[in-house]
């Protein structure tokens, strides 16, 4: 059998299927899985790539049933049963009996694809170390210049989109200015940097309860960050963006507010949602094809309780280790497990480096405790032991030192890692 | 005054004018200061860039009499007394009273610039994560293709100049291959990689005694390395390599085989020797031009001892040192300092996880003992404690695991960090 794409769903998919009598193929554009939540650390210089990133050779390297290739798929072909790729995809086309689904998703510019270039988001290495090297080296030419104007642009950046990865990349610029980069420079005064978050709705972390969206904004201003609410971007270029009739000249502009899934939908001709998400049977198989499945963000679908499941690491897990069982079943020939129903073990956001907020339904908790809570969850599914040290020990020190270890301007700011 | 250049030379003179009666202008056209002695560890995956440099900013934020600026020298005006240059140099010119040149240098080709893009070189963080790229890949088209011609020749990775550099380099390859990524495949054994060093002179380390010289040749043996002396290379192209009238097919080839010094030289219109470095008198100043000082491995200089100071930190870092004693004698008045004399701490070069040699005149160590010590030495002198801690991490886990943290390939080979 065959899983395309290792990041959360593929992965424990490809996991829950060792020592089941298959052999299990998962291909990969990338050679490495990646812990995308945390991906904003690297853009604001917390982090290094390889801290949060596992080569996917590595994790199956004891699962005797798994191997691995790294090719780019560009299409399935289910009359013949193979998956068709090019590059490390041998001849092109490689044969399956179950395959698995789970590309994931990149971000949507609502029809304004020119925007990306002038607003980069936030999904692979490339993007989050293209970010930092942009945010860093505006800091330095601010530091040069002597035009007042073109320095106050160079010391405003905006971030679009209030979902939890804006509101904690805009938690970690506001605390790289105003606490590591604070005393590095002569001319400027990092402290003084604007930062701007903007979201169209009237709240941030719209998926969070009401009183929790309003600490996180609040805490967010506490960090000196300006939160923009009901406002939506109508225009980004080469100077900045302009947002509810105004214009506001940033260097630095981040994009957090849309995703658009993977193209699978229409390798498979299956019909999808607005966002582009195979629509799935109850056990994520593909309708017609009870052995095709798509899971994780590159699949919709309403589970056994009658809730949407959402598009976060955790159901994207779940859903792999579902359809593990399901093939499992099929394979022994025993029943088919109970219908997926998603287990919202909570939802967490963190605002720089002592708030954020909590939801576990029953409970709600924001501020300090919300963090450190925040903060071991983090760490405990951090997939590699390995990493799992090198991110602690980076944190306590950045902690303790209000420093950032990961400063580097390296390469060329579009193409990195 | 003006230092040009944040390597081991320039950050050294830098840190040494801490509190002295001037102004300390730093320019680089890199944000960080590179560890450069551990670069080939980030070439094999053994370590992040984050962990080997540090933003020169933070390392010179307390020292209130310097400040930084992100900038490309193109040159020097000794009749205005300025430094010329372009992007962040403010209006391209900057004025000097002292000035320092510190700016290091790349790898020489002998005439042959065109084998740069086969045969890459090992001085800054993109050149060490190109190679990364270039190494990981090979590995993962290996496991993939049919032809058996074509695999051996995607497991063939040549190392150009058996000095420390190509030693060392050679050593972490071959236990990338043999214990790494040993078990990682599933159709390829990357054990059965070939991995060839080699040297046009009679033996590796010549600046070493001729006994460690063996030890280390026999070292790299144990681990499976090719060890070819007195061959000189003569043709480098996207196939491979031409070495002694032979054609070895390569997928990856590293060049380690000489340095050229920075443009320095002819930004004076002084006089060079061979590999471009500037003859200085015996403080490091210009002949003819005593405020202005060149070290590192831009200068040659003979020591009052009678000896050529070689291109290595410690001589570069000692040389910054002196010549800053030297500014502050004059802005005080005082006496010039003691002519120049480099102190050699001993020569180490490693070879792997457990075996090193280590030359310090009166004694000499080979094996496991001077690898350890080689482990100590550079760890303590990692410029920052963060990176020191992150080092030894790294080091421990991979030690007690064979494992490698840092294999990721990500973004384009030819740009990135």
């Amino acid at each position: 059998m065959v899983i395309v794409g290792a990041g959360f769903g593929g992965l424990s998919a490809a996991r829950a299927l060792a020592n089941a009598p298959v052999d299990v193929l998962v291909i990969d554009r990338r050679n490495h899985h990646l812990f995308q939540p945390l991906l904003y650390q690297i853009a604001t210089a917390g982090l290094s790539p390889a801290d949060i990133a596992a080569p996917i050779r590595g994790v199956l390297s004891s699962q005797k049933n798994a191997s691995v290739i790294l090719g780019e798929v560009t299409g399935i072909d289910l009359a013949t049963r193979e998956v068709l790729g090019h590059n490390a995809v041998r001849d092109g086309r490689v044969g399956f009996d179950y395959l698995i689904l789970a590309t994931g998703a990149r971000h949507a510019y609502f029809g304004h694809d020119d925007w990306e270039a002038y607003a980069p988001g936030l999904k692979t290495v490339e993007d989050a170390t293209a970010i930092r090297h942009r945010l860093l080296v505006a800091f330095e030419q601010a530091e040069m210049i002597d035009d007042e104007t073109e320095r106050r642009r160079l010391l405003t950046i905006v971030i679009i989109g209030g979902g939890p990865t804006g509101v904690e990349m805009a938690g970690a610029v506001a605390e790289l200015a105003r606490a590591s980069l604070a005393t590095d420079f002569r001319r400027i005064d990092p402290r003084q940097a604007r930062i701007i978050l903007i979201e169209a709705s009237p709240r941030v972390l719209a998926t969070f309860p009401e009183s929790l969206s309003t600490a996180a904004a609040q805490s967010l201003q506490k960090l000196g960050v300006e939160v923009r609410l009901g406002q939506a971007v109508t225009q980004c270029d080469a100077q900045g963006v302009e947002v509810g009739g105004e214009r506001i000249d940033a260097a630095t502009v981040v994009w957090a507010a849309g995703v658009q899934a993977s193209a699978a939908a229409s390798w498979l001709g299956a019909e999808a949602d607005r966002a582009g998400r195979v629509k799935v049977n109850a056990d994520f198989s593909l309708p017609g094809q009870p052995d095709v499945f798509v899971i994780g963000d590159t699949a919709t679908l309403t589970d056994a309780a009658g809730k949407v499941v959402p598009g976060v690491a955790p159901a994207a897990k779940q859903a792999g280790v579902h359809v593990a069982k399901v093939i499992r079943a099929r394979l022994n020939g025993s029943p088919a497990p109970a219908p997926f129903r998603y287990l919202n073990w909570g939802n967490l956001a963190t605002i720089g480096r002592r708030a954020a907020v909590a939801d576990f339904g029953w409970l709600r908790l924001h501020g300090t405790i919300a963090w450190w809570f925040w903060g071991f969850v983090h760490i405990f599914f951090l997939i590699d032991f390995r990493n799992r040290l090198a991110v602690m020990l980076n944190w306590a020190w950045s902690f303790v030192t209000f420093k950032r270890g990961a400063r580097l301007i390296t390469g060329n700011p579009d193409r990195q890692g």
